[in-house]
């Protein structure tokens, strides 16, 4: 096969659809265009942990059981800075360290987040192209009711527990799409809407000038995965969320999320019911094989979500 | 005993001179101030080697056996960073990163070395009273027939194989003592120079404006404790620095160049018969143990260099 797929993901799902694509169609078939609304600077160090998850996952460098991190880690780092007065909150391993701390030393020299993003992959051997939404700072910032949180402390600090009234993308207004990404998704032969998180995996890339009017007026399919199967999310507090933000929480309130903006839907054998429902909202149903927690199951979903969309 | 005493310190002798008088004055008795003339910026991280090594030494974090690093390391995170392009000449273990994060970040926002290297001595536990000798940038360059090298470019990079033609202190001019490190020389019931490489050690001490002044106006004996003993350093490149630098490579060529600045000056045992000449030269010789390399040997070296310089 030789085509282009471009893929707006988040992190953990996200790695896994690029992870199976890049399975079913070949590595340098992908461009992958990551969230950085979740990136954070701790212990002087430059996160990014969604697009890490990604060079992680297809470098089998991550700690699959947990979902993040790289596997058989060390903290010797870490602890070392909290016994040191540092910042010890968010978990680092040694390894993972290490890369935060080549890309904050050459951010820091003024190279964009991009090019840093480009030759870490390329250090980790892999041929997926992965992009961040944008070189320039954007954060995502979620109203809870004990007010305004950082997207970390949130989701890692307070571990998700409170409420999500809202969630905003601090600066979005002023960043552009890094290079490459709107070419990307202009000349892809399908874009696919990652199963991640849509209020904080994909909204915040879609927050970027240019991005949404790029998938809009894309010639190829533009289609969604559903993050949610048989109600729930694999991983992570989507379907409370949807709740607390007043959507079904089915992959059908997925949809009705992208309807308008995706013209495919992929939803989960689980979910087939659904199929109907989805195509009244004017978005073609792919039903398939969704679930590609086990690395092994991913080739074949890839293979089926591609076969699905392209068709 | 409820004495004061000003250790002027490099690394490796002048931590173990800091740990002998600490065991056998109490370490509340004891100022230790630091060369910072080989600190350095690697992987973005600022890392003060001798500051740290007296740090761990006394923290009994030192890897004793090298004599630097902190024991039972792990090095995650500079194998990672080493696999994606980062400088990974330098060694730098995991926990002894975690530190390196804590300073870096503190001195980042503005706060003095200083202040950020009290503050990491009390969150190990130490009462030793551990200042840089200056919190201004100052940095030793070692001049070779390769040309002039940063000193951890000759030191570490280069396994000081380069024979060493001349030192100096790039930026010294433009720097101010430390808070505390005047007082502290002046106040002190003994001054000891530890038995550290004069030349990238002790000179780069002396070489911020006021240190060698305070020196030599305070009231209490100054006293050098050799760093050479039967004409061979304990550990590193002194011997034949003396030579390539035009200096007698024994404790005697030592004293010649402490001469005029030190009243007192501490001889091993197995340098006894040098005695007579270093008197000569107008110094008052005091023979005593001086190896420490055993950590249980120290508290009787601090006890015998005491006695022996407040006699």
């Amino acid at each position: 096969m030789s085509i282009r797929v471009a893929i707006l993901c988040g992190g953990l799902g996200g790695s896994r659809l690029v992870d199976a694509v890049a399975r079913a169609a070949g590595e340098e078939a992908v461009t992958a265009i990551g969230n950085v609304g979740d990136d954070l600077e701790i212990l002087g160090l430059r996160v990014s942990p969604d697009l890490d998850t990604v060079l992680y996952t297809l470098a089998r460098l991550l700690d699959e059981s947990r979902g993040w991190g790289v596997r058989d880690e060390s903290y010797g780092a870490l602890g070392q800075a909290g016994r040191l007065g540092g910042e010890a909150w968010f978990t680092l391993g040694d390894r993972d360290i290490g890369l935060h701390l080549v890309r904050t030393e050459r951010l820091r020299r003024g190279e964009p987040l991009s090019s840093v993003t480009a030759d870490l992959a390329l250090a980790l051997g892999l041929r997926v192209r992965l992009l961040p939404a944008t070189d320039d700072v954007l954060r995502t910032k979620v109203a809870t009711d004990e007010g305004e949180l950082d997207f970390q402390t949130w989701f890692v600090g307070r571990r998700h527990a409170d409420a999500v009234r809202g969630v905003r993308f601090d600066g979005a207004e002023g960043t552009r799409p890094a290079p490459g990404v709107l070419e990307a998704i202009v000349e892809a032969d399908a874009v696919l809407v990652a199963p991640s998180n849509p209020f904080v995996s994909i909204w915040p890339i879609l927050a970027v000038p240019g991005i949404e009017d790029a998938l809009r007026s894309a010639s190829a399919p533009v289609a969604a995965v559903s993050p949610l199967v048989g109600g729930k999310a694999i991983r992570g507090p989507l379907a409370s969320m949807m709740e607390t933000l007043g959507h079904e929480p089915t992959a059908l309130g997925i949809a009705r999320l992208y309807a308008g903006l995706a013209n495919v839907f992929v939803l989960d054998r689980a979910d087939a019911a659904l199929a109907p429902a989805v195509e009244a909202l004017g978005l073609r149903p792919v039903v398939c094989e969704t679930v590609m927690v086990a690395p092994e199951s991913r080739g074949e979903v890839g293979r089926q979500v591609l076969e699905g969309v392209l068709a």
